[in-house]
């Protein structure tokens, strides 16, 4: 018989479910009565400030500042490049009102129409351009190096908490470069702050790699990603980098003087992530008994329980606050380590289990035994058992059980992708691997397959529900055989079922 | 003849203009393509951040949670308050499609029309509460205390940067209690905070007063604002926070079981500060040399401008280099000093001004003569000149200096509005003081005066483009003669122009 775990259903049982159930129990965020919108709810918000502030620091150190663009598109910017408004017309929400006013049957009515419809930015190229074409005259005025955090809306049919949502929050650089060579070089740079970030911080190993032409993003000329590999062994593209070449600057005039005194169109990039990282990181760590949560990320990475009646209250009280004080002194990552002290009046397995569910990578349980015993009952998040531990050891460790906790949670990640991943070189091995289920319910995992033309596997890919999720940079793919094909090629893609 | 300015026109040849020039010299801000929006610039967004910064810590040290709500807002949600929708609905953003397609008369045109409209949120009283509708079921559950940072959007006609634009930056607190009393403490409170952030943290004077009725927020039952005197003595609402007995919690239906066993409906509050504060700041310090920063505020509260030839470059920069880690090293209001070095490639004097009009607090001349004496050579931005400092002086004081220019700052708006306020007990003079300009072109300030019936002032209030700021809390009125019906009243209320 299988243990009793916190979730329910279990990851074996019903993955998809068991993901909605992680984030319910762990109070991140729930749905709104605004359809495909979430409401993102405090633990889940702290998560995003924490991942903010750490991108945020990356892009600072890499020489980008912020700025703040309008949230409307009028659509006849949207026009102007023609591949990315086929990519986001189909999924837009479209202001054609300025005011509300009584409706003769009841209620209200939109009134005072637009001139010409607003789009709901879903992403900002074209209202960021038309701003860089008045701000770029000469090659003095470059490279810009533009970062924004913001809300955007893409109108989704099927969403999912995090991962599709129709209104998520994210940044999106904007550069404008003089050559092509800064562009590709600011290209590659910001999709390694993202693998640096994805790997170091949410402990979740990705492959970076190329997209191929149908799957880049709608205008551009390169879409570099980060890709992780989620527990159901199913990808998921974290991350994503755009050299686009000289397509939008062309769109929307964006010139400058050279040295050489030549005028020319400039080349731009940019790069994306969003709250969908949240979703990333459930999925890549959280267990049966809820979310996990890699410890430089944390809200909160220690949480003290004190256990006490009522004349014990001020000894065991006064004992944890010296001991919170002691810890907070301890730095973990260059900062003071987050601790918190949960003097509830509610019964200890009920709030032991709120802090398990909730992911909190460390918690301290003490009690009128423990003070007498100068120790401390330890509970690490990815550990079976709580155990006792002295005060001085636990205090002068903290950082350590800190990073081998986040270590511990990448090699397991890493492991769980290694082990599912294959090299397949024939289409019948492909077919099987994508078709037949393991003993989990699981079909596949990531393969790697050399292959020629990416038009000629569409029919094979919709039929298994197979992506190409990128072809890895630095890879060491030399000449090989297409699986499907058997032409000669040097692509070698990774391939996954995603979300 | 006057003295040249960096700015044209100066604040009296022309200040509605002068506004404008100091925002685009000092690089804040630009108008955008659409329409009422504006770009927020690196260094208007930099100023934004310090402030979400120091508010956000506010906001946490009084026991609020940042969340995230969403954007839209169902048509049938605005209409559940009648005074709500009444304020609201002649300005807001409506979106009734969610796709575009070809329209055959060439171009793009809206479709997939929604079955209901949705609105751009202009402030998110409404989806929140029907939110916390689900949260709260027993006074267990109160107080709930969140915050969030988010973007509104209001249909202004006549919009001006920072001060009135269509789409706005803000912060909405929107907290539920099981007692009015509570409500009202908190909506106390929070005013308090915003008083505490004007004055310590922007240098600006301001006046804490309740809202006459008529000046309410649309559904409130009472609103606290924080009310500045801008340097043309016109007022600006800075904050505002709202008690909103039941209204909400009435018409969203949020109820909870109190101790007692009985259902009732809860007390909700919210309160706000936006971009607005911006154009509060730069109005209230700037000079006719541009943008003056509040130390505390300042992106940059040093700049180092290394001033050399070719063979004095590298000892130079070595010298200036080792003076920004000195300066560095030291604090100021909690933080260490932040110290940029400008060793761009252009004329001392250009770069001078750069800096001046931008507000920098503190700019650091260094060349080769300096460091042979050991000095630096150091303007403060509320200073006609430059002095000479010794090096070590600059760093051992540059906490001081840089909290004497803070107190400074505020010294002087304040003198400006005392010098500015006047009690008024009668029409005639009130007539005058708001009629008859002075030398500067300026007519009024702030008139403090008895007033028994708002609505009674209406025609003239309207005619001279008065309004009521606000009935200060705290004050010290007693009984007094309405200055206009005559009539016996213990009202009195600061009266201004406003914007």
């Amino acid at each position: 018989m299988a243990a009793k775990t916190a979730i329910t259903p279990t990851r074996a049982d019903d993955y998809p479910e068991w993901y909605q159930q992680v984030i319910r129990a762990a109070d991140l965020a729930e749905n709104s009565p605004v359809r495909g919108c979430m409401v993102i709810k405090p633990w889940g918000y702290q998560l995003w400030e924490n991942i903010q502030r750490a991108l945020d620091d990356m892009f600072k150190a890499t020489g980008h500042q912020n700025a703040y663009f309008p949230l409307f598109i009028p659509m006849s910017f949207l026009e102007k490049e023609a591949e990315h408004v086929e990519g986001f017309a189909k999924e837009c929400a479209v202001v054609t009102h300025h005011r509300l006013e009584p409706d003769p049957e009841g209620g209200l009515r939109p009134a005072g129409k637009l001139e010409e419809p607003l789009i709901v930015r879903p992403t900002s190229e074209t209202i960021i351009g038309a701003t860089y074409a008045k701000w770029v005259q000469s090659y003095r005025d470059l490279p810009i190096l533009i970062n924004q955090w913001a809300n955007v809306v893409r109108w989704e049919m099927r969403t999912r908490m995090f991962l599709r949502t129709a209104e998520f929050l994210w940044q999106e650089g904007h550069t404008v470069h003089a050559t092509a060579d800064e562009a590709i070089e600011e290209t590659e740079r910001m999709v390694e702050v993202y693998r640096d970030f994805a790997e170091n911080w949410m402990a979740m190993p990705v492959i970076v790699g190329s997209k191929t032409p149908l799957e880049r993003f709608p205008g551009a000329v390169e879409t570099l990603s980060i890709e992780a590999m989620m527990q159901d062994r199913k990808a998921l593209q974290a991350g994503t980098s755009h050299f686009l070449g000289q397509n939008f600057s062309k769109a929307q005039d964006i010139k400058f003087q050279s040295v050489s005194g030549d005028i020319e169109h400039a080349w731009t990039t940019s790069w994306g992530v969003s709250t969908r990282l949240v979703g990333a990181l459930i999925m890549t760590h959280s267990d049966d008994d809820g979310l996990v949560l890699p410890p430089r990320l944390a809200p909160a990475q220690v949480v003290i329980q004190p256990i006490y009646k009522e004349d014990s209250r001020d000894d065991v009280m006064a004992y944890v606050n010296s001991l919170r004080d002691e810890l907070a002194a301890q730095t973990y990552a260059g900062a003071p380590v987050r601790v918190v002290i949960d003097d509830r009046d509610i019964r200890g397995g009920e709030k032991k289990w709120y802090h398990v569910k909730r992911g909190v990578p460390i918690r301290l349980e003490v009690g009128p035994k423990d003070m007498a015993a100068g120790s401390v009952f330890c509970g690490i998040r990815n550990k079976p058992k709580s155990v006792g531990v002295p005060r001085e050891e636990i205090v002068s460790t903290i950082g350590e059980k800190l990073e081998t906790l986040q270590r511990e949670l990448f090699e397991a990640a890493l492991e769980l992708r290694e082990s599912n991943t294959v090299e397949i070189d024939n289409e019948a091995d492909f077919r099987a691997y994508f078709n037949s289920k393991d003993e989990d319910q699981i079909a596949g995992g990531f393969a790697h397959c050399y292959f020629a033309d990416e038009a000629s596997l569409q029919p094979l890919l919709k039929e298994l529900k197979v992506t190409i999720r990128c072809v890895p940079i630095n890879s060491e793919a030399k000449q090989g055989t297409c699986f499907f094909t058997g032409k000669p090629t040097d692509q070698k893609g990774v391939f996954a079922k995603a979300y």
